[in-house]
């Protein structure tokens, strides 16, 4: 094994002694490399029991994960397929239902930003365990529809989804990437992070990158950041005239309206944060030297334009919730509401396209034919 | 619950006929009203005690998964530390080396396509779901370096990593994308996949279309086809002149040679199926409705080449296997070895790089002390 076994087994190795036997610097001698060969060798002996034994405990465990979680799918799928009769909530809290979340989230006439209560978790009683399984328990029926949306845009035309991320610093978005858009097959979604413009972005209108980053037919696109930060920084820093700003809530009611019409289904969510909860993840960040490169010393400069920034998302919520293109707030103290929330508005957009696998555009037998001659 | 529940839910619900109580067409008298109730409120039960049942079910097996995983990943470092010993394979079917791997699968001198036993496992000795245990139980270490090299590249400086995926149809190249890729924090990733060229990238020279699609510093770029295209189905169906192709070679080494000293890790991988295997993958896609989309009557044509392509890909490999990027041929008619094998040849590049956690650019006193006034 000539190769370099890595940072942690060398670490471990260092630590332990347990180096190359016979290549050190210092000399040894017959004894002590005997005493050191058979150190190793018993080292490894219990390392490969124990490596072993783990296999064993979790072939069955693995066993028991996936009979559990398709029960629960199916008791779940049961349980709303009778919507007449209200389900005590205490008794199941995993029976989730997409559309819930959906009319408990999505931005109405009226709403108010300071109503909504950042660490509550509604549609949802259950707690982090319980959230993180049924979202496991999705994962199946998302990677269906997915794949059938892939499939059925094969000709080039077809539907696509855009999920639209937006939310204060440390309000989790990076997370919603990692562990609800990562249960995606990669192949079929692209995420696009929207930075500070650019020199060559800012010489267009403020819809062009924007437009270039469009997902495809079949495609599920996810923005981190979009066009809304033209009118929530803009506004809030002063970028453009407000003249400018006012103007684009109607442009982008027009822009995305256009972009129904084209066949993409839009998920807008905005990531609500609580004041007192960002400034403990930011001092969470302050305290590990892993997290440091996390941190800017702007998010602070940024947290003290705190109640603008609340005005501008408000309007811009309210402006641009349209039928075609709600907006859905989803209070996000706890991650993994805001995490499970997500996925299952996604997962509600995908049932609504209700993709079908695309007919053959060949004769099968006709192939079955050839390539039994191949 | 106003929301369309979905495809399933409403097909369960027309099969069973739990539909909505008392809003059918059909007028249901006091009684059959009652009864129907009656009848969902049950079902709606004992839904909801499997779905309860399920969640403690899972919850347990969650934890054993965890621990064990932990626990394997531990014992197979601990083992890898004290490299000096042979371990007994039989013993330890998981301990797994990514520098086994690469050593084993490595194109060098002389290599011939038609010495590689397809449906062998170089450097393991497992089965199915063991390869797949040790690939979980590898994920967070993956997780920690790919974050690392995505931290350490904030400064838009610093290494990034280039998995080059190539293969006959029905190799797996998808299933990699998928299953590999698929574990990574997508964020961090950039999946390219190089379709038939279009015009305006034939009017290019070859490596136009490969230079746009590099991955930045930090990034895990993967290419799905590449490069190598252009001296495999370039050659075979003679779409330049041979002079051209020939030429080809020392261009691709030279291009790769400078994308390593710009700080790329290039890992070149091509799967290798057997053509019986790939006989069996292309009539299953023929017996599925929901796989016909995958299937393509040119796909037979290219079975009839498999000589030339065999040619074609070995004096590809051969003469671009270089010490900077070495290709590495993957027996593929095991998918879960395949998928094993280029995790590990993923994590020993990572290990290579060995990111670092940048330092704080800033003062950290200085930014705890504004947090807490803010």
């Amino acid at each position: 094994m000539a190769e370099k076994t890595g940072r942690k087994s060398a670490q471990s190795a260092s630590k332990t002694g347990d180096g190359p036997v016979g290549t050190g610097t210092e000399p040894l001698d017959e004894k002590d490399r005997k005493k050191a060969r058979k150190k190793a060798e018993k080292a490894q002996r219990k390392a490969a029991e124990a490596a072993e034994a783990a296999v064993r405990a979790n072939l069955e465990a693995e066993a028991a994960v996936e009979t559990a979680a398709a029960k629960a799918s199916k008791a779940a799928r049961a349980a709303a397929a009778a919507p007449g009769v209200a389900i005590d909530p205490e008794l199941v809290p995993t029976v989730v239902s997409p559309g819930e979340f959906a009319t408990a989230l999505r931005v109405g006439p009226g709403f108010r930003l300071a109503d909504v209560d950042t660490s509550s978790t509604p549609a949802f009683t259950g707690d982090k365990a319980q959230a993180e399984l049924v979202m496991r328990a999705y994962e199946p029926e998302i990677a269906d529809l997915q794949e059938r949306l892939y499939a059925a845009s094969r000709d080039g035309d077809g539907a696509s989804v855009l999920l639209v991320v937006q939310g204060m610093d440390t309000s989790g978005k990076g997370g919603i990437m990692r562990h609800v858009v990562g249960l995606l097959d990669p192949q079929g979604t692209s995420i696009h992070a929207f930075k500070k413009p650019t020199a060559e972005e800012r010489r267009h209108p403020f819809l062009w990158r924007i437009r270039k980053a469009l997902p495809e037919p079949g495609i599920i696109g996810v923005f981190d950041r979009s066009h809304y930060e033209d009118v929530l920084v803009a506004r809030v820093d002063d970028l453009v005239p407000a003249s400018t700003w006012r103007r684009r809530y109607g442009q982008i009611r027009t822009f995305e309206e256009s972009l129904v019409d084209s066949g993409t289904t839009l998920v807008k969510v905005m990531l609500d944060i609580g004041h007192a909860e960002q400034k403990a993840r930011l001092a969470a960040r302050l305290e590990r030297p892993d997290k440091y490169w996390k941190f800017n010393p702007g998010d602070i400069d940024v947290r003290h334009k705190w109640d603008a920034y609340a005005e501008a998302y408000e309007e811009a919520l309210v402006k641009t919730s349209t039928d075609e293109a709600p907006w859905y707030v989803v209070p996000a103290d706890h991650k993994w509401y805001a995490r499970l929330a997500v996925q299952q508005l996604l997962l509600g957009a995908l049932r609504r396209i209700d993709p079908q696998w695309p007919p053959a555009d060949f004769d099968v037998e006709e192939q079955k034919a050839r390539l039994a001659d191949s």
